[in-house]
Formats: structure tokens, C-alpha cells, sequence
């Protein structure tokens, strides 16, 4: 029986309300055994980069809703990242492959079912994409954008939450297609990127607009066909007012609403009725089919340099709650990765 | 040239703030002449059945948005209604021909675009249908339920404002597609009506209901699959904590609302996410292409008594504002009709 080495690990504390805080997570140092149980099918990965993603927070709540099963308190945050392959049951994998796909926040993984997880077949590119632009994060923009928007050319779009990871590709994505696109975001720095960065055609920070309707009908005074929402709230109560005839609304997430306790009120849903928009809400987990098709299409306009892509890469297990809470407080600039190992 | 004949008119009085009154409508009696204006393609009519519509309360509204116009000062409340061709310019009407579309709340109507009426062909159902379950209304639920909703059989529907003219067809309608069907309404009557009359699997009284989310979870314990939107505001969120995965929302109106100088605040979105509901809104204007295969339908089930229809009729001009305030208070007890003349 292969020998126990010893495994830092991030684990949940217990359920947050309101805003969560780096003391809701705790390190600790466990053991773990190299090899996978005798006659099991499961993988044992080294994890090297973990994702940091808003959708975390609603599995830090008591009763999360269906697919986002609660954190376990006293067990490891799980979350997307990329690992490498060290010993493995399942005739698929073997070991030193690459995989991305649900780990443990800690050192060594047990993947007890590692149908659920992707191999990395082209490593031509830094393997941290895999937690954002060529992963979760990247097939969110392009399910959300291409599959469930339908974007045409010439078309409007609003992006919040815009130089955040899925909110950076969606803007790109949008300006390949021929539309016309403007994010929003939370400091000038963040606006700076978009627009000379990122390519967006227009950018602004909500934080110093004393009125998010006033702002957006300067920013699209023809009015929005497609919004990819993020954030909730009251930027979503001033998009419905600046919504075009059969404009669409693709609700990917709602930051601005998940730390608290009673979500605000939306208030302008009249719209929906009277300029016919269609509000749909998306898990990029019913788009997985899509991964092939996206990843080719992708990856190429990243090798091309036709998409570009911002990390905010923190290095270490003991970094890894400070940069989850910092998503919620928007200190990230662009996909926050923490680095376990680099190899 | 033809003699004037005396027309009596309801004339809107001005924009409503908050809940409409009758007062804001007046009796006017005014002239009008029997015969379109020479070498116009006009049609004169002697209307006869007019439709008191809840959508009728946005266009009272100063800058009612997009398709609703705002009606006019001084002018007469227009609506949906049936009318008997006295004089046409159109080489497709002739005197005699009945129709419904869009008339004036007056004795005759001088109807100057008839392209934009139905010409009746069938007038083995009563007349006044076509104000209701064979005209707008009928299409409404028709096309609201099955071209925006695509329901399967056996899937759980719910109708808010189940007795109204659009809610007590969807009901019909959707236990005609082999789906279980549950309605809220105003008061035990309708309760009482959708449960006896209409075929509903189940019914309840929103207003004796203290918690709308614990009565949905009462009525819906596998959850709502479809919910056609008539209402909005409290009821809206207490269906989002119901809805199933994949769940779908017509949103067809929002009466609860439209008299609110602001609308109430809807908190539990965040559940098109977790739940991937489509919410979808939408106005029988973009529908009027599936009038004739609606017709066809719906006229047969009719006729086989396999569709039932109930109307609240008023007697006379004089009637109509308070038949149309009745409409707000919930007075009325299936589709409100205010006859003008019975020939």
C-alpha cells in the first residue's frame, strides 16, 4: 500500500449568510494516500490551478437550490481547476495526463468519478486557461452568448460584470460577430482594459453613474438587443428600460445579489411585456456538449490572437480564501487563478 | 351627401395616474355622417359588441410604451369589438359584413385603415365571441400557451387570473393538451367556477392565501412546469420558488401592476438561474399570423361544447366605464362585454 503524504487543504468552516469572509475558510493539513483504492475506478490527480467563480457563493448557503450542492463544512472547498494525472483506475486516464474539471481546493484530489472531468488534449497553450477562457468560464461566454442570445450582426450589446472572466470573452465574442458592444464595470482601471484591451466598443464604471438608466441610454440611445447578465439588481431594473422590440436577456449570474440576505426588488419586469423580451436563465452544465465545438473555435482565436485574455494569478493554497473573497469585492482584475503547483 | 345622425361616444378625459375612475371617461353624444368620405377605402360601421380588456389600462397611462398608444384627450376610448359594415370603400367589405378588430367606444365608427379588421365568416356562435374566445382574447391564450410555452402533455400549469377571459381558455386549453391545471382567483365564486365549470384539476382563492409561496407548494408539491403570467408583483415571486427545472413563464400580463405608480419589486429571480427558466413576454399583436388556425380550433371545440365560455355582459354605452373600472376591482366574472346594440 502506497505510503500517506500529507495534504493542505482549504476547507468550508460553515454556512454564510450575507457577505462571506477568507475565516469562513480554514487551511488545514490532512493525509492522503498516492494510489487509488484497489479494483476502484477513480483517478488521483495533483492539483496545479484553481478557479475562483462568483457561483461558489451560492454553495456556501444553507439548502443551495438543485444543481449547486452545498459545501460540506469541515470537508474541502471544491471548485473548477486543472490537476495532472498520477495514478489512476479508469481505463481512460493514465497517469501524467492532464485533466480539468471539479477538484479539491487542496494538494491531491480523489476524482472518485473522473467521467465528470475533461482530458486536456492540447497543452499549446498555458495550462491555467483551462480553469477560465478554454473551461467553465469560456464555454459560460460562448453557450450564453452564441446559444442562447443568438447574436446577429450589427446587433447592441450590454455585458456587466464585462472584465470579469466570462464577461471579458463575452465582449469579445460579440465584437467577432459584427455587433456593437459596451460593458460596465467597477473602477476605471477595470474600464481602461475593456476598452483598450479587450476591444469593447464602449465601457463605463456603474459606480460613478448617479443614474444607471441615464447612463445607459448615453452608452445605447438606439437601445439594447441583447443583454448578458451578471450582476442583477438595479442594473438589471435599468437594462429593462433600455431594452429594443424582441430584445433577449441571458441570465448568466447575479454577483451584485448573492451575499445578501433578501435579494433587491426588480421593478420594471413590465417591460417584458410590452417590448417582447425573452429573459432566459443558463447553467453552462446543460452546454457541456457544446465543449468540442467551442474549445476548436477557441482555442484558435486565442493562438491567432484574435481573443485576448486577462488572469489575476495568486500563488498558493493559503492565498486561495483571500482570492475568493476578493471576487465579491471586484479586487480581481480579469479571471482570478490561484496557482497550487506550477507542475 | 348623407345626413348626420347623432353618435353617442365615451370620451377618454385625460392621462391616470393610479387607479382609473369612471370619471375618467364621459357620455358625449356627437354627429356623424353614414357614409365614408367619397373615393376613401374607408368602412363605416354600427359596432356592436365591445371588449373591456385589462391592457386597456396602459394606454390611459402618459407615453404608454411602443404597440400601446396612449389614447387621446377628448377622444373617443377605442377597443376590440364586433361592428356591422354599414358603408365600405373597401373592395373587400360590403354593407352587411360583420367584423371584429379595433372600433371606437361610440355607435358607428368610421374605420379608416380595414385592413387592420377580421372580416367574421361564422356566425353559428354567438356574435359577441368574437370580442373574446374566438378574437384577441382566444389568440391570446391560444398562441400565449401553445406557440410560447410548447406545453407537453402531463406537465403541471399554473394560471394566475384563471377566471378572466384569457385565464379560464388556458385552462381549458391546457386540459385539452392532457396537462394538470391549477388557477388562482379573487374570489370563491371563480374558485368555485374554474373547479365546476371550466374543468380546472384545482383552484384557490389568492386573497385568502397569507403565504402565496406555501399555497403554490400546497397545490404544485412536484412544482410548476408552466405558469401563464396574467398578474405580476408577489404572486410572480412566490411561482419563481415553485417553478421546476426548465420551467417556462408567459408573461401575458400583469394586472396587479398596472395601477401602481411603482410596480412592487420582484426578489426571487436568482431562480432563472438555478432553475434555467425561460421567461418569455409577449402580446398577441406578433401572433395574428395563427388567427386562422386558431379559429379553426377553437370554434370546433366550441361547438362541440368541449370548450365552455362565460361573459359578463352590460347593457349600453352608458355601462361601459364601469364595466371597464370593474375589470381592476375584479368585479366582473369571466370576459367583461358591454353590448352597444344586439343588431
Amino acid at each position: 500500500m502506497a505510503e500517506e503524504v500529507s495534504n493542505k487543504q482549504v476547507l468550508f468552516q460553515d454556512f454564510v449568510t450575507g457577505f462571506p469572509k477568507e475565516s469562513d475558510m480554514v487551511l488545514s493539513t490532512g493525509t492522503i494516500r498516492l494510489k487509488v483504492p484497489e479494483g476502484s475506478k477513480a483517478v488521483l490527480v495533483k492539483n496545479l490551478y484553481l478557479s475562483c467563480d462568483p457561483y461558489m457563493r451560492i454553495r456556501m448557503t444553507k439548502g443551495a437550490p438543485d444543481d449547486f450542492s452545498p459545501y460540506i463544512p469541515g470537508s474541502p472547498i471544491t471548485g473548477f481547476g486543472v490537476a495532472k494525472v498520477l495514478n489512476s483506475g479508469h481505463p481512460d486516464f493514465k497517469e501524467g495526463d492532464l485533466i480539468w474539471g471539479i477538484i479539491g481546493w487542496e494538494d491531491f484530489t480523489l476524482i472518485s468519478e473522473p467521467e465528470t472531468v475533461f482530458k486536456i488534449k492540447y497543452t499549446d497553450v498555458p495550462l491555467s486557461y483551462y480553469t477560465g477562457i478554454l473551461g467553465m468560464t469560456g464555454l459560460t461566454a460562448y453557450a450564453g452568448f452564441y446559444e442562447v442570445c443568438t447574436p446577429k450582426k450589427g446587433e447592441y450589446i450590454f455585458v456587466s460584470a464585462a472584465s470579469g472572466a466570462v464577461g471579458q470573452l463575452v465582449g469579445q465574442f460579440a465584437k467577432l460577430s459584427g455587433c456593437y458592444v459596451v460593458g460596465s464595470a467597477g473602477s476605471s482601471e477595470k474600464v481602461d482594459l475593456l476598452k483598450s484591451k479587450f476591444g469593447f466598443d464602449d465601457a463605463f464604471n456603474y459606480k460613478e453613474e448617479p443614474d444607471l438608466n441615464v447612463a445607459l441610454k448615453r452608452y445605447f440611445p438606439e437601445g439594447i438587443d441583447i443583454y448578458f447578465e451578471n450582476v442583477g439588481g438595479s442594473m438589471l431594473d435599468a437594462v429593462l428600460a433600455n431594452m429594443r422590440l424582441h430584445g433577449r436577456i441571458v441570465v448568466c449570474g447575479m454577483i451584485s445579489q448573492y451575499n445578501l440576505e433578501k435579494p433587491e426588488g426588480v421593478h420594471n419586469l413590465m417591460y417584458l411585456i410590452t417590448k417582447r423580451i425573452q429573459m432566459k436563465g443558463f447553467e453552462v452544465f446543460d452546454h457541456f456538449s457544446s465543449y468540442p465545438k467551442f474549445l476548436e473555435v477557441t482555442r484558435q482565436y486565442v493562438k491567432e490572437g484574435k481573443i485576448v485574455y486577462v488572469e489575476d494569478t495568486v500563488e498558493g493554497l493559503e492565498s486561495a480564501p483571500a482570492a475568493l473573497i476578493g471576487i465579491f469585492t471586484g479586487r480581481n482584475v480579469g479571471k482570478q487563478v490561484v496557482v497550487v503547483s506550477h507542475e
